[in-house]
């Protein structure tokens, strides 16, 4: 493909996106097909000689779209939203052409100082603690990730290391030696992370990465699923008297299944009443949540990240314009990311790393080389603005409000289960059948859980709407998020109507 | 940024990209900027308000050019090769419309379906075993990771947890008890990964994150920095005698340094001399070599991959055409991979993977989320075919040999340290004092060294041309390398006369 043929093909390329996002509206939101379907349709062998661009974008119309979940939908209200937007767009298409994997500074020096610098602008945006800044004098900074589970896999890494390390040094060993290899994998195996059990299985797996236990911590609907400072202790406790030394505390803003936020400040208390429990490395993962944080309003919320917390992550990816990957991760000490993971060989010193002058990055993460992923936050929150970040937060915090709204105007259907928050509510069908004296309390109700999955599985079978269902403390749930660029308020309300048609309609069959 | 907007910015951008790419032999391969150049010229805060299109691209344009190292100019030997290419970039832009974190297969069908069927492509093309296949009887398979680190993060992690398993379930205990877990603690400290002090310093991160230790193996220029039976079977029988069990063998097809090939068949010979030596988990790092396997005079090298080879990987976005992020992973049972790294909550399960009928990736990598990153391999290959990819393969190598022997030609300056191979030419300054009469082996030369790493870096810092130094066995060499797709003989022949006339410069300067 020479100059002019891809110059025509791209604009060919632009126009079909364009297109894509004009019609995804009408597009069926899961796509009609089956495991399998892509198979016959695609050559088993790669051709021999090249095709002309015109087939490939053919095929992409015929064979790929087809079997598209479409996240832009404004009928995709499912897990949390995907987002793209055309700003976004182009800082992949000039991401590409730039391509260098930049893992340290003299590979292109751009890439790593617009990483910085930009970090540094949504760590502000976010109106996120001092702190957490490049130019903080605690050696604060950002860092872009693949996703939230890498940047919580690093996090775990990082903490296990400053942990041992603590430990081993305290016993007077010398690093860099035999004796402390051996006392450091002694130490290790008793190590445990800890997390609520609404915490997202990034932070099991995380665990699991670094070889290290995990235990987690129950939450009920009593507390409306967020960890408390009291179930924390037993389990701290509990290790105690098991013998293991926790390390690594994931306090969530936002959970999965229902957006509950962890109680911070009195989960912080707990930390702090025993000195072993003080070196515990705190993460917040803001995954979803966190992008509410550019809305004046919310801003409160940070100030309880001002002690006490080492580290924390946000998708940009999520809620917040940006396409994945653009999974944003504060670190309160940069040294403690630095002395876990480096590990560097002649051939990627250079004198401005030996100097210390700069970042690199490749300390910061698992991977070496990474994409210029700056330049799509960059685009992004130019072209929006921090005015134009907060209004698509508000409109969508809104069209989430209007939601719960019609589902508590049809209590004769509906229990809404968790507080609805964040864009997202989480309801179950009541059980026609049931006593309506417990009104408040979400009891456990084996109707219920059926009647709620049956109109659930119904309603994505047909793929006008995608939803998605989960069980909480016992309970079969129905959660519905609208916030991707293209949400509006019509499309709100007939998932509603669609939703209450289903459920009259599994009712009257049953 | 509406529909036009985008329309009209996306175009301009494309023609900038195009331009980009025709000015890129023109420009200074590295950048001449200074560490912080960037800061300065960037407000410290997004602005509130947005900003139009045309001024984000004047500052692409007047910012962040000057500070890109140009890894595709012609003019670029450092390293290896991060290539893009025109079908890879458009690849990149549907990705990124299309954009869904497909961590399982209703999250888009076609993103999963596509990086099977295309990772079947691949492993045809690189003429792998039929174990690789995804549709092979042993449940082999192939999968999209971020870089050859997390692959072999991955791969580690994987390998940990069969080894421990096996184990664990040898002495009878229960998965998912008390007892198991702290057998598994108890056996986890002992285990270590091995590989040559060539490998990849991903290697060493990876035993690093998974909380394992490491061993490396000694080589050495007599042995042209290859992994020999010999000096592996000293660590292993090293490993029995401080009671440690290996688990993960690391051999290399193509190390960082040299491009050296490890001796894969005598040391798959040495495991099979005890039966804990057979239960190593090996995996093959093909990062850049592999690519070569397209053309067919390389294919004879995988015969040594049928048996005894775990997993294999490759990134397409060195020398493959593919711009970054496209490493290729191959594994021959995808079980290893899911029994290690599955923890699948409510919210991630539907009927389709819990049937088992479908491939879920989130549970072959660290991340969750993923890009469609098969696009633009499945667009590369269209465009290319097979024998575009071939064509560029000996071109490649036809310029390392042209180089080597310019080299070769001027013995009364330089002497070449390794043998070159796959585009790399390792070689360093003669001592012009020494006695001619060492001729043929490789001594250690203070002087030379200092030669050598005088022109190196007087070179760089010039910017015409960007090569890499490194210090194999206690020898100063210089890398060159030149293979990305604008690579020609005449810039290959000025980057010789470059390095003659500086040698000359810094010898008189004496």
């Amino acid at each position: 493909m020479d100059r002019e043929q891809f110059r025509t093909a791209a604009h060919s390329a632009i126009d079909d996106i364009v297109n894509y996002f004009d019609t995804v509206p009408e597009r069926r939101v899961l796509p009609a097909v089956d495991p399998g379907y892509l198979r016959p349709l695609i050559p088993e062998n790669p051709p021999a000689e090249g095709e002309a661009w015109a087939q490939i974008q053919e095929d992409v119309d015929s064979k790929i779209k087809p079997g598209l979940t479409h996240w832009q939908s404004p009928n995709f209200m499912a897990y949390y939203p995907a987002s793209v937007t055309y700003p976004s767009l182009l800082g992949e298409m000039y991401s590409a052409a730039f391509t260098a994997p930049a893992f340290n500074w003299l590979c292109s020096p751009a890439c790593t100082e617009l990483e910085t610098i930009v970090m540094d602008w949504v760590a502000r945006a976010l109106a996120l603690p001092e702190c957490f800044l490049s130019t903080s004098e605690n050696r604060g900074g950002g860092v872009i990730q693949n996703s939230a589970s890498d940047a919580i896999a690093t996090m775990m890494v990082a903490a296990r290391e400053r942990r041992v390390r603590e430990l081993v040094l305290a016993e007077g060993l010398q690093e860099d030696t035999m004796e402390y290899e051996e006392r450091k994998m002694d130490l290790q195996p008793r190590l445990v992370a800890i997390a609520s059990d609404q915490t997202h299985s990034s932070a099991a797996k995380g665990a699991l990465i670094a070889g290290t236990r995990f235990r987690s911590v129950t939450t009920g609907l009593e507390n409306n699923m967020e960890m408390t400072a009291s179930h924390l202790r037993e389990v701290l406790e509990q290790c105690d008297r098991d013998r293991l030394t926790p390390y690594h505390l994931t306090m969530t803003f936002g959970t999965t299944n229902t957006c509950s936020v962890d109680r911070f400040a009195e989960i912080k208390a707990v930390l702090q009443e025993k000195p072993a429990w003080q070196r515990i490395w705190v993460h917040v993962d803001a995954a979803y949540a966190g992008a509410s944080l550019v809305a004046d309003e919310w801003q409160y919320i940070t100030k309880d990240f001002t002690e006490g917390v080492d580290s924390f992550n946000m998708n940009m990816h999520k809620w917040l314009l940006v396409n994945f990957d653009a999974s944003v991760l504060f670190v309160r000490n940069r040294l403690d990311l630095t002395n876990a993971l480096d590990i560097t060989p002649t051939y990627l010193r250079n004198p401005y790393s030996d100097m210390g002058t700069v970042i690199d990055y490749r300390n910061w993460s698992i991977s070496l080389g990474r994409r210029f992923r700056a330049l799509k936050i960059w685009f992004v929150m130019r072209s929006y603005g921090l005015n134009g970040m907060k209004a698509h937060i508000r409109k969508t915090i809104e069209l989430g409000n209007v939601f719960a709204d019609l589902v508590r105007g049809r209590s004769d259907l509906f229990e809404i289960v968790t507080k609805p928050g964040f864009c997202l509510t989480v309801f179950r069908i009541k059980d026609p059948q049931a006593s309506r004296l417990s009104e408040g309390a979400i009891e456990k109700d084996g109707v219920a859980d059926s009647i709620t999955k049956k109109v659930y599985e119904l309603i994505n079978s047909r793929g006008e709407i995608f939803i998605t269902s989960t069980v909480i403390d016992g309970v079969y749930v129905i959660r519905v998020v609208s916030a991707n660029p293209m949400a509006e308020e019509k499309y709100v309300r007939n998932a509603f109507e669609i939703i209450v048609r289903t459920t009259d309609e599994v009712l009257q069959g049953k």
